[in-house]
């Protein structure tokens, strides 16, 4: 039997992207719903993160809120701020979408839209992220950094505030994904878990990697310094990286190679961050 | 001065294999007494985890039920599932003492049983794993991927439900495992912390590794494909398997390799997982 | 624009480092009092955690316990116990404000001591490491073991209360830093995330890493069995080392080789683990 | 407008006493699954309380140990004593039952079985008292004290575990009522808040009312001393009773008095404890 | 010494009634900042409780929704629910501002208006009580009637949520008050603790008192049925109250009686609800 | 049976007065030990409230830290508070241990002094009130309304912080007591539930009942005004007295008279707040 029958449903004929905002969130309920039914042991939580709420803000508001509290952060404050940010800037709205799509149709394990909204650590934390990197840039620092502190105890996940990340993003499994001040991450980029993209050292200024758009990151890839990640690029699993990618190349390795070789690397499709193919391209590597 | 002395007690001279799920339980009460007499300030926390309860089903499901709830999955309903799933299925109960033994055999720095039941979250995640895994074989699965959500953030430890785990695991420190939907952990594995288990892109179907019998892991090694881990063999920290291994060798290094070489490789004992023999075994690294 | 600007403020003249320990406890309290002014949503939790407290033992250990305690396992309680151990034991100060220093001038992202004190997991899991080292040396094991468990649950950060830990020391990130029970790491030593310093096997005895003073161990380094990494010795990101490494040198790969090669390797300053420097000793690494 | 109309619904058509401990479970999920369809807000609520529940018993249990547990006191260990309590004694659920039955069709106010089961504290402090009760006639005193205390914290109704209550009781507000320790109270009992059932001083032994079947008893009458009210009977609001009262008499008044006097007392139905009238017998009062 | 030197502050003097509601919020912060200056232990409470908010209704809106919480009913349901009703009802603001007035200026232990907001359980009650009564009239009945649970839980007030309550209303202590359905309670009543507003009995319909404006009922009074409480009436401390009292005059005792006698009662002061005097009009109580 | 047989044992023979103060703390905790013993489920609430502690002030400082906390008032913070005022003011130790005493000896349902400090409201009720009042006589007036607030919301027992409390008071299940500003309470003194220590308006000043040495209260009393209750009073339940009773005399009613009549009262023992007969002395009650 195909494993691939364990999936909980096939992924659902879908409606043009530019219609997805207005689509997903009437998506999300009816999936509870049909879970709140089918589990009544489910359905106080369903029923308390999704369905009671009128808005996808609300409910990614209560459930953060409600996940990044603590004793002396309580959840309504939280509550509030993510309310409120999530509320006056519609573009976060626009990258919450696009990141619940990156999952539902990149990772072959994401079985719903609700499974991500509800289960997806990478998910929530990207979400928090943003309202930490908001508020960075609004000169609220101290309250971005004890968002980033609370992000990091919960979901083992450590975004710095001012690191800038695009739309699409997929951080699949995420525990122990590190990002730097001064990273930036382009849009419909993957990464999966115990990624670093670090700095070079104790001075400051401009020090992290930069990462184009469509890239693939392998998990436990280190990838150090101002360094740029061309489009498209993959990054092997476990390689360590301190130079530039080229665009639409491959490396791996510790220290990191190009596949192909340095003068004629191999080149490959456009966007691997969405098509998440993690090892064919690594079809020299032997034991 | 030996540091084996630092070891609060040496490994108590035990019954035969057979005996151990009725010896157990008393044995922890035991040591759970003993330490509670010690040391007034824990005794409230032994006797609310340990010493109230009649069996090792109903200490095992108030301890994971108070680490794993959260304001939205109360303790008392995860109390019930926890309690419900290990009363009605005996082979949950068998594998826990499996898994008991192994940490306490394997692991010079575990003391007691009771240290194992309290402390490792490794052992807590992968009891607390079985649970998830029978709710998903009997299509329980959106409640099956909310526990998978709490195992993973609570103890970095994340799962899928329908990864078949053996008995007599032992998952060591454990922080940031990742282990894939179709993949099979065999009996009498020992895996390290920051192992990944994982799968191979967007396809669905069957796309993990599959580890045999009294197989060894090091730490941070990433296995990823439906590769097969053949039985007794060992994978050096750090490496990066992508192809098959055979039996009863040793692989090492990203790329893994073949220690001894590939037509001739050096073969070992039988059941690593159980000797947990790190390093001996790649002498030829230098630096 | 440069991102050094990015940060919230300069490095502050400082006094001489003697003076240290009377003058950071004023300096915390005034960030805290300039950003609950300037942020009013988070004056609460400043208040709480730092401004009404007379001392940095209490702040701390007010921090501590409610960042540790659990349902079995309250707050109160642990309150109590921090207290008292930073109380009677000045050294335990005296590595905090050492450890503080460390964060402050090494980490370009560390914008101010509160915000260390508040926010670093790394230095929060080692604050409360020190504790469970002192109940250990107690012979108050149970104790300290339950204290290691919730660090780990907690910060992600795996540390044997028997580890011994000197002063000055920064964990940065932290999570899934992983430290076994027999080993020691010295003062002014700066270690990343996903650092694993390891045992080699079941058999108990002396069988971890001895870290000598200065050294910077990068991100995702696995350092296995009872090796000596040498004074002011470097780490590369990623590296596995297994055996001896010599002062002021540079290791890097898996399996780790001496960068200049094993009879000429290339020496440096004297305490990277200050200085920092994470790749400009790699100029060799090439794609 | 007639306020009747304010009801949420008329009291719906019963069947017959014998059959309504089958009937009543299957009435209240009925009516929580009608509330969690008109009001979302509520539905989480509801589910978690009752729509989740597979009887009555785990129900009441679970809301039970939800609303009497303490950070000392924790849930899981109140859920597993009043589950085994309420699943060992098929009595209490029969009392339970009943007092359902009393508060639904006594009081005006109660709209449905499930607005009593989950907001009446009258209601839930007599489930409790009888679970402490019991564990009080096995000698569990310790516990049954603990319980006692929680209950008096929590609802403000403070009885005695040892104390005898019989079935198809209305504590009708509830807030304030004392019952002493060799009180009983009879069936069909209706008591108002502010009710003491009180002793007379330091000495011990049997120093309690005894209230017969089908008494009423209005709001903030005091009771003192091993006195009888007979079966019946009906005490005024505010009354100060430490003499027997006659069966089916009326006593009113500070002191009280027998309404019709002494000599020839006015009598009236058999069981104002289920008629509720309150006021009409008290024709003579006068400003 | 008076003891009235032992108030914290005079009242301050005020601006016109009309000007109120601008004026009351900023005079609470202003009390809450000389309040967290004074304290730095209270600091943290009144941050978050009142400095951090921007709003009157939001600091109310967060106060209530941590008190009246549960763990079935989380702080964050409860907030969104307070803040949307008294956003939305600009006559609920105006009633609170008038009940803060009532306590500030009527209670001599009521040393500022944010010593009320925080800490007046009887005012907090009220204001709950609002939204279950603005829940009530637009049918949301299962959620008002599960609000008015906790209110009786938590601050020992039961007030049906169909009462309609005025403004200008002092619940003083509280404890132990009792508000049927169909009671009525006009503008500037002041009502003390265990005092009950009850009906006849268990026909439903209009039964409940009928209190006038300006009315005062003193501790431990009991009105029951559909009667009418005259203007400014005075209704004595421990009363039982059982019909019609006239406008202006006071009745004591238990039966009431009017003071004065029935054909030629004293009257007096227009609004006693706000003058609070208990006791003069007693000057015939005798021993 | 007499039900005096029912208690869970004899009052033990006691050492003199004078040395109560050091033997009270090992009989506490020689009582938990026996019930933890005795009852495994209830072990953990005892040696996290008793049996972990050291001493007295500790014990009571966490159990009343644990009852009085709340999500805006932490419990480390509380405790911190509590054990800094029982350890510098040793008369507040003195207090309590005539306290325990007051109901161990006073009350027949008072099986152990454990069973007081653990369960008892209004002796713990009291022993936070005098923490309130201490705060208060130092200034510290927003700390003491706080924790009056939160007294009154737990236990349902209101008492300023202002008000004086002398020793040896017993408040007998304690629900609805409320106590003045300016009221004193003398020493030995025995109050039960429901009893009003009340005010006569919106005047300040000193306006509080003086309760001289020895006195009883029963339930419900109401007691109004500056008036004088002499030493050894007795008032009856449901009273209502607003002018002075002479020492050892008795009065009843509302209103309040003199039993044996205004001019020949009968007098009594010396101290009826010790000898607790609520009842004999009203054998002129009839009905």
């Amino acid at each position: 039997m195909p494993t691939s029958e364990l999936r909980c449903s096939p992924a659902p004929p879908l409606p043009a992207e530019a219609d997805h905002e207005e689509w997903v969130w009437p998506q999300i309920k009816a999936e509870a719903r049909r879970d709140a039914e089918a589990e009544p042991a489910l359905a106080s939580y369903l029923y308390s993160t999704i369905l009671s709420h009128s808005s996808l803000e609300r409910s990614l508001s209560f459930h953060l809120a409600n996940k990044l509290c603590s004793s002396t952060l309580l959840s309504t404050l939280l509550y509030d701020l993510f309310l409120n940010t999530f509320s006056t800037d519609p573009s976060l709205r626009s990258a919450t979408v696009a990141d619940l799509r990156a999952a539902r149709f990149r990772d072959p394990a994401c079985v719903s839209f609700s499974h991500c909204l509800l289960n997806y650590k990478g998910f929530l934390a990207c979400q928090a992220h943003r309202v930490a990197n908001k508020l960075w840039t609004e000169s609220r620092r101290p309250l971005a950094l004890a968002l980033q502190s609370r992000i990091s105890d919960v979901f083992a996940v450590d975004m710095h505030p001012a690191a800038k990340i695009g739309k699409g993003i997929l951080f699949d499994h995420a525990t122990g994904v590190v990002v730097g001040e001064t990273a930036v991450i382009g849009n419909n980029v993957s990464i999966l878990h115990h990624v670093t993209l670090g700095g070079t050292g104790k001075v400051g200024g401009d020090r992290h990697p930069k990462i184009g758009d469509g890239v693939l990151i392998g998990a436990g890839a280190t990838i150090l310094g101002n360094v740029r990640i061309g489009e498209g690029a993959k990054i092997g699993a476990g390689s360590l990286v301190l130079i530039d990618v080229p665009p639409r190349t491959t490396v791996v390795g510790n220290p990191a190679r190009l596949v192909g070789g340095k003068d004629t690397p191999a080149t490959h499709e456009d966007v691997p961050g969405e098509s998440m193919d993690h090892t064919s391209f690594i079809s020299d590597y032997i034991i």
